[in-house]
């Protein structure tokens, strides 16, 4: 039987990850995670879950699809029934959405994991990617540990509550330095939230407060708007934040690296157009973004016109800079999900005409200035440039808001094989002629680090630059990790 | 137990009844409808059809649910199974997307219905809405005719099935000459497709050529963009086009009106901004709509922001025309869709925060125009305007690009009864204070008309004026309508 | 992909076409409708619906499925919704489960159908089959009527709805008059419920009281018993009764045959053991026909074993007769239903040995005599032959409780084509050859009609002797039909 | 909203916990795998799951519900798919069926369970339950072991994957001796299964021969019946046996109790009357356990009947001895499964009717022996003997083949708890007198035991007379139980 093929063959742009959130003790909290899971769902569409605690226990509910299909209502009430609204003490939620289940192998690996430790249940939920999660799923396999999933995130339970760790003061904070990589996760105990940050600061995390002076946690400031919470602040890198009935608290368990590798791609596609992410509002920077490709690499056209969705903050950014009139000639369709593709070439050409459509009306005979995100298979953006000569454009010019990608990414981004980065093969001049179109550009290194704020306390750009924080081939030997973090945390906090 | 409910508690959007599609004889015609339909999703997101007839049979796959959902991997072969791919005679397919099954009573209204007569099975997609359909109901159910749906198309069959027009040298037209209101159809029968516009124009109807020469219709051009198929014409108010193994042929059933009414509001919001519908693009009427807007309501502001996405081209053409700098500050969830929401305000507060995201450091102490594509109940708005006065901004100028919606539509769009209409019930500067903006203004109904190409032929305005081309509350008796029909008919091809 | 596949790939027993029930005005109507049809389960496996009228509309919940499947408790509350519980008057409820859904069309044949006629809604269950259903669908097609089911109900509805019956004093009698075949059926309107049966009396039909008073009508007694009502009388051949508001009347739209045509097969297998049938109780039967079978064709040996669950109280009644032990040896699984079966003759062995084990430590070197109530095609009787004589039975003697099935029935059960019955293409002794087993005797036509009563009434014995009551290769032209029944009724009645 | 309630609202019968199958190497080992369960549905209805170990890989399929419904073809191709038909070595497959996700946390703990040790994954399917389970998860979870599900099977598995077996010459038989219980299990490795039974021999598992030579073991030998494979021998007590590419080896890890503790309600309830358990026919100890009442407790009757379908055999053995005639008057509904019933008395009246009707041409003016196989709550009992005098029997003597059950089990049946056992609380004059029957009489421990062949080597009859092989309120400590379990298989094969 043929199968149900997503749309995707067709869509060759990155995906993040997961977005996590958490509440505390709110007697709606299942429901305002809810709410926050969906404002997150652009940073993972193929999973999600909740986890409640209450009296000790903690219940879950999780699924394969979108936010609002595995969360329906009748087990958004089962969470609510598990969630004790009487008594008022030692309440919490947590929730996860994923953009796939890593592993292949199904359900067991949806998020937030449950598992029960000594001290009772835990459930975690992560964003990010670890660089030594194998090497610690041999380590403690053969210290006769099992494993029913194929996620890092078990890894972390495992570590927690290990005697080495779940027997020093600080248990999270031991666990933690026991990890390299990406990671923003939020933790769910039987008496509190911990929410933590990898020292990289590779993935955003922010802290929130409810109108009841209650606290929550996101990915992203967007899922605190939707629960109609207030921004405090950003959780640092390096830094433990723990939500209990006794209120907001928050230690450090290592050292921020210096510099930092915030992920400045979260700027360039990923991040909510809406939120603040690690300071500065991710529109505005694509507005930047354009505006500084403008100057970089200026062109006599008649009309600048977005690649929608993720090319149109950049595109009026591009427009207002040179002056050439802003107009939308392509039409997304807005109910596109998944569908039912064969691949043959004929129905690939289709599924790119039901995604976009270009009105001819719009660009017959103009010279167009097309802006987009980025670039990462080129497939796609040749079908579409396509599209464009057919309905009549004399001239396409491409402007890219940002480098070409080069590189994988180890940290919680999964763009593609090496093999599949047009970028990683082909030079500028070889993928305009691929493109076929009249010229290309991409916004420079510098350029685009231009932009962000405080660019000096670091970010990563290791996708364009191939120069990785944090070696992905060689992760250090666990004892070797363990030993170093402990090091540098004593360093700091000594 | 707490239902599902759609978003649109927070939607006072109008609603559209239906589109439709039709493919004959193309060896991928079943994948080629659904394409279709998947284009016309926005025409009716609630149910969806396909039929395909072979060999003198018609099967037929339907279910309620969004078009990728409903017409899944299995049902679509299943379709193509019946769809004799051996045989290259006689194979047409017809396909259906719906808003509501109006009636409420579930399934069995989901189109294409599909019946037996004597001379064989036949089935009807059918977009619009009879003012006759009850009047039919009853003289045919007092004959003996039995009826198993509360839809109008049910009742279209009955009279083709009749003596009284299978009899006639012409059924279908016959058949169409009984029938009232508004109706862009396409019929299924053993050996041909028949695709027929009624005489006032109302809907829009189109016919196209597939890349082998075999023939489609579709409600807009942008499923024929998607099914790869060259827009050939419209087809004309009064005609029905015949497609089949001789080809494509045409005939009258009766005059056009003069003039003609067909229906404004599809260019202000209903169909896609790419088609062409009544001969001009939607996309750039927008644009039109909002350059008269400026010209007619200037006002001193540092931004004009798009309602997204419906109003997103007439802001563009707004900025233009005054010159005031076009940014987007308000960013939607592109995953909404169906979701769980109790009925409480601040649930519905938090769904509109769902929807909608506003940026505050671009309208951060700004005058701010904000154009939206028009106001229904005016709830929602209201909502908005709160959301984007607490990010900040200084003063707020509504700019609508249509006037007033005062009446309901009778001609299958579902607005709202008149008393949940806003400018039903206040006047424009009541309005203004209902949503505690700074201005309001809404483009005039001779504004509006100029931007349409050949307005002198006709357009219904009856939403925005209360004047009706055909008398909804007074349907002419059953018997004087066939016989004013077949006078009229009679008058201009006699 | 493999498709599931029924275990009948190696049951071949009989299949019974329907079971309909009927409930008029009791506060638990839905679910004594519910458990009447539960209690019918054996009469129809494949699909099942119910019914209820309330205030003159009528509501039904309908499905592929076993009763509890499809009969949740969510569709009865949907069902219990409708059905008006604060105002007493004009409330039935009917329902229906059948064998199969004939045509193969699927959900649009499962009854009890539900029309609209001018004088309101209307819904029909019916078990049986007319032998002249093709005449009037192209007869009444010819008139324009429309068909959307393949079932015979759909012909009775049109039947109703037409003037020509409808303007007669008694349009219910006026309908079935023009009916040839075998038909128990339950009509239910928006005051009242009608429930006829054939004038052959093929079909069982009765008429019960619940604790209340108020009225039911099932196929079957057992239903009644389930319900907690209380045996009023059979339902007579050409009778109408109608339950409605003003209590239970009855009145005759035909004459009863003379003789009538009861099915026996209803006492020899359908019928559920525990039901009075024809005004005996079918368990009694059964042992009957063993005992007359240990007189008609006794034999040596150690011990009788019935063949589970059909032959029990046949092989009972043998044993009591003939003085041979009892004992059952052969076990049946409890679970077995829809289950995966591959069609290799591997695959079916396995799934006899599924449904049945034999208990070698019973049979081992023992004399059988297996009684089972009739064999149809032979396969199944012959795997299983195997089966004991492998657990090492030293003799095997097969008695049946009926005589050789010869001929297929029109009337209701669906044996099998001819070619597919072993008696109709082999002798007695070439049956024992094809089983290898060391004897083989069927009861005797006049042995089995002398255990029923009252047998100068009149039976049908068709399937054994291909003697038909009506002559389903001529069914009589509509007309004569409609003029033959109004004659036979106005001889009668006149 | 009312819930789907399980019709044993009126079902006071015990439930078996578990049954268990396993194939090596076969080409259809997951189609046997799923017959074997079939077989064995008796043994658990609630959930059911297979595993298939292919590569070094183990892929599981597992869900709530009957086997055929769980086990679906999709199911079973995917797992067909995963067990590699190319690669002829290292192939199993294991199974488990069983009555209750024991725990309530839902699908987590249906068997078997996959879990992924430093030497591969391992797969574990368990019928019985251990008495020190607690204790070890205690154990274990300070160690830093998680559990994310509630099953006692975890335990074992976290056992076997512990350095302190996994580093001795037979991890399977170390991880055996910790535990104290009720335990036939299966176990799957990458190159091998292991089948074990406890040292007391609670429950049965068996050993087979497939007809080319491969091996498979089950709970019972129905299950090797219905997969065509020949009875070997009972696994014993104390022993593991290795299915491999090597072939079948077996060694001991513990010594057999003795006496032994082999459960004798499998005989008198579970275990299917076509298998050998413990060494003879169960249908057989029925039979002979009807004998024995007949002699123990005789009375002057009419006719004997059997409480269908689990008193059959005695009842018939009853009449034997007795030369009452055995006739069936009791007729089950073969339909029941789950069902929609409210819990009114009304409703569960109904229920009773639903699953059982009395003839009363049988029972009229009768004096009548009712036979059944245990009571444990005696309210279906009650409903049960008020039909049959409503029915009209004369007199009613109850004769029921066990002693009366008063005690829990702990070793893997769940009857009740002790105070809803109605023999734990009343006389049986007192149990007569609520029954409200003319006399009632158990057969006597001793003459259920003189039943059983060689009763001396030992049974469990804890349930009737609360003597328990093993104390099931104090455990060993677990560093106890390793240590004398050691010393016991030290003493024996020292």
């Amino acid at each position: 039987m043929t199968r149900d093929v997503h749309l995707d063959v067709v869509d060759d742009s990155p995906k993040e990850e997961c977005g996590v959130v958490a509440v505390w003790n709110h007697p709606r909290a299942v429901h305002l995670g809810y709410l926050g899971l969906y404002a997150l769902q652009h940073r993972g569409q193929e999973a999600a879950g909740l986890a409640a605690s209450s009296n000790g226990k903690i219940h879950s509910e999780r699924g394969v699809g979108m936010v609002a299909d595995v969360l329906n209502a009748e087990r958004l009430e089962r969470l609510d029934g598990y969630y004790n609204k009487n008594d008022l003490s030692n309440r919490g939620v947590i929730g996860h959405t994923r953009y796939s289940t890593a592993g292949g192998s199904g359900a067991e690996n949806i998020q937030p994991l449950v598992e029960t430790m000594f001290d009772g249940p835990v459930s975690v939920a992560h964003n990010g990617n670890l660089i030594n999660a194998d090497a610690w799923k041999h380590e403690l396999s053969k210290r006769g540990q099992l494993f029913h999933t194929s996620s890092d995130t078990e890894v972390m339970i495992h570590l927690l509550a290990s005697p080495d760790q779940r027997d020093t003061p600080d248990p999270t904070g031991a666990m933690l330095r026991n990890l390299q990589g990406a990671f923003s996760l939020v933790l769910l105990l039987k008496d509190r939230i911990e929410a933590a940050r990898d020292p990289w600061g590779f993935r955003p995390l922010v802290l929130g407060e409810l109108e009841d002076g209650s606290a929550c946690v996101a990915s992203e400031t967007v899922a605190l708007d939707v629960m109609g919470a207030k921004f405090v602040r950003e959780i640092e890198p390096g830094e433990i934040v723990t939500l209990s009935d006794e209120g907001v608290h928050s230690r450090r368990y290592a050292a921020p690296m210096s510099p930092l590798s915030r992920c400045v791609f979260e700027h360039v596609y990923f991040a909510n157009p809406a939120s603040e992410v690690f300071g500065q509002n991710v529109l505005v920077s694509r507005e930047e973004f354009g505006k500084q490709l403008a100057i970089e690499s200026p062109v006599e056209a008649d009309i600048v016109m977005p690649m929608p969705d993720s090319g149109r903050s950049a595109a009026n950014g591009y427009a207002h800079e040179s002056g050439i009139p802003y107009r939308e000639g392509i039409v997304p369709n807005r109910y596109v999900g998944r569908t039912f593709i064969k691949p043959t070439q004929a129905e690939r050409a289709a599924a790119v005409r039901l995604k976009l459509n270009v009105v001819s009306e719009i660009v017959q005979g103009k010279r167009v200035v097309i802006v987009d995100d980025s670039i990462v298979r080129g497939t796609t953006t040749r079908e579409k440039m396509k599209q464009i000569r057919e309905a009549g454009a004399s001239e396409i010019h491409v402007r890219i808001s940002c480098p070409p990608i080069v590189s994988p990414c180890f940290y919680g981004v999964d763009f593609a094989t090496p093999e599949q980065l047009i970028a990683h093969n082909k030079s500028v001049d070889e993928i305009r002629e691929y493109l076929e179109v009249d010229s290309l550009h991409f916004l420079s290194h510098d350029g685009m680090l231009g932009v962000m704020k405080n660019k000096e306390s670091g970010y990563c750009t290791a996708c364009f630059t191939g120069k990785y924080p944090i070696d992905p081939e060689q992760p250090l030997a666990c004892e070797v990790t363990t030993k170093r973090q402990a090091e540098l945390f004593a360093e700091h906090h000594g």
